[in-house]
């Protein structure tokens, strides 16, 4: 080649590693001519899809050849009255990772800095360094946010703060006080990212809901998504609330059909299904219960989590152990590039997937 | 408010104005209380979907709270075998104005500049003013790209220059030899990319074909989607190809899941179905003699087009005419936001479709 096209490119690029998504299934069938896989590698919803989203979705199917809505006029509309906000406080992502990426690209740039935790999730770094700004990781605490210390990182370049209640992948999460305190200490002039992808499972403890929070903070967003606990992961549909003015900026830089017609009538769906969320909940809880008892018993070490995962401790190189988990036709996620070469995170399943968990756990091990 | 979000968000970001969409069909019909409403707006197929590529999105709905396949795995095999190229050389995007603005994130910073040509798309300037670059308008020529005008606006800072071809709203396209031409004057650090959203509709006349121009030059991006000749605009897909060092770090700015898995089927499916697009082409042909003769018989000037949709010249302010025909229950794009306020674009529809815009245009101008 004649050029460095590498060299050409933007200085945050060339520091970028792809994200590495959870294997999927077929990959897997493909690489070791499995069935009957198991995949809690993704934190995805293990009870299938709503039945109403399903309908919803198919009758959306004649209208595949036109554009969605690109102001998401319906859909902001659900929300708002769900959620006691309003429609201007709204802007809808292609995932709550898009609305990462916006908030980044709307507030970062050469010159200015991100700050999150350590073991937070790997998207804070990749959108931070993808804009050309200074990452600032604050060390865990327990896995979870140093929020003093995080506060404490302020600085003049301070632009954006990450904080992910619950935190993937380690199911922590911090108390209101914990929040309170630390918001007291925050200037108005920096954005705050609340990413709650899975509070709904966490709904029921002593822990910050964000979108009542938002009438205290001018300099709160918050984010949540449908791929988790509302089942949504393959249609990709989020949504971000902060104030008006926030919301106008990020909509600026929002990719003008960035949610699908299809994503926008299932998430529809989604929010008035309350049994399905319901039972998600319930099913989560059992799981949650059933594994650590095993993983007590086995005497293997975990992080107490208030998400739908729980990442174990093995005191061992992890890799070994996610590889033979595969050849039991078992999917979970290493945790190396978070700098957790020792753990490996399970989602929560079903009671048969759990089962199926264990015993290949339980075999591995012996 | 105690701070000043605007003032703080980046420079680039206070210059945009968002993307107005086309107005969806649902709106006009909530603001006028109308039906039967003709959406000539967006250059949507017109044709409806492909029954195959319902049955393809059917086939993805037990799967919905699965994550896509960030990797695109079995599309990218699809795109490679069906237009002869390897799957490293490929970026699935979401839609082709997901992958524009990849590329000026991975390009495109402060200090930098990218071309374009007046009339061309609007999300050029939108995706280059988002990243804090300076964007060089080269005057049109007779509507189309001055290509020549548009490499002696190349200066050491210039790191993009966006082609469209056939262009986007005026339907202008360039020659094989008008391109070669260029091409010989751009060094290979200069990316271009090459926009063919609406190339099958010019398969038949005199224009460089992007993919078959590839191995030439180790700096062309070609982009490609699937919303406009496909059908597929409400799922949002679209592709990119490049040599795999571009490819490679066009992959690492996008988002991890930033195609859906219906749209990854559809796509698939979409591909399969030859007739489809074959009979869209015909169509869109037969629209065009049928609009055609009818403006000349009205004598509305209008630009000749080689896409799917003609541009009408008013000689007079084409708002007014844009607010009449919305009242007769047919919608078409105004393009005051273009520089081009006498202007109006109609995308070409079934035949019935274009009856009813004509219909509508004699009315009006009666």
């Amino acid at each position: 080649m004649s050029c460095d096209y590498v060299a050409l490119s933007n200085p945050g690029v060339q520091l970028l590693q792809p994200y590495q998504a959870g294997k999927p299934v077929e990959e897997l069938e493909r690489e070791l001519g499995l069935d009957e896989i198991v995949k809690l590698a993704s934190n995805e919803n293990p009870i299938g899809p709503s039945p109403q989203v399903v309908a919803a979705v198919e009758s959306g199917l004649a209208g595949l050849t036109r554009y969605p809505d690109s102001n998401g006029f319906s859909l902001k509309q659900r929300l708002a009255s769900r959620f006691a906000v309003s429609p201007q406080q709204l802007t809808l992502g292609n995932g709550s990772n898009d609305l990462l990426e916006i908030v980044a690209r709307t507030f970062l740039r050469e010159g200015t800095e991100a700050i999150y935790s350590q073991y937070g999730f790997i998207v804070y770094p990749l959108v931070t360094r993808a804009c050309g700004a200074q990452g600032v990781e604050v060390p865990a605490q327990e896995y979870g946010h140093d929020l003093q210390a995080m506060a404490d990182a302020i600085t003049d370049k301070t632009r954006v703060i990450f904080l992910a209640n619950p935190n993937n992948p380690t199911g922590t999460h911090f108390s209101n006080q914990a929040f309170d305190a630390f918001m007291a200490r925050v200037p108005d002039s920096v954005i705050i990212v609340l990413d709650e992808a899975y509070s709904e499972y966490a709904a029921a403890i002593d822990t910050p809901q964000g979108l009542q929070q938002l009438s205290r903070y001018p300099n709160l967003i918050v984010t949540r998504t449908f791929s988790k606990a509302y089942g949504l992961a393959a249609l990709r549909v989020g949504f971000a609330v902060a104030n008006p003015v926030i919301t106008d900026l990020l909509n600026r830089v929002r990719q003008p059909f960035n949610v699908s017609s299809l994503a926008q009538l299932a998430a529809c769906a989604a929010l008035d299904d309350e049994a399905y969320l319901q039972r998600t909940v319930a099913v989560n809880a059992a799981g949650y219960q059933q594994l650590t008892v095993a993983l007590d018993a086995l005497q293997v070490d975990y992080i107490p989590s208030v998400a739908n995962f729980i990442t174990l401790d093995l005191k061992q190189d992890a890799l070994p152990v996610y590889q033979a988990l595969l050849h039991e036709g078992v999917i979970v996620r290493p945790l190396a590039v978070y700098g957790l070469p020792r753990h490996l995170r399970v989602t929560i399943g079903t009671e048969a997937e759990n089962l199926r968990f264990v015993a290949a756990l339980k075999k591995v091990y012996s």
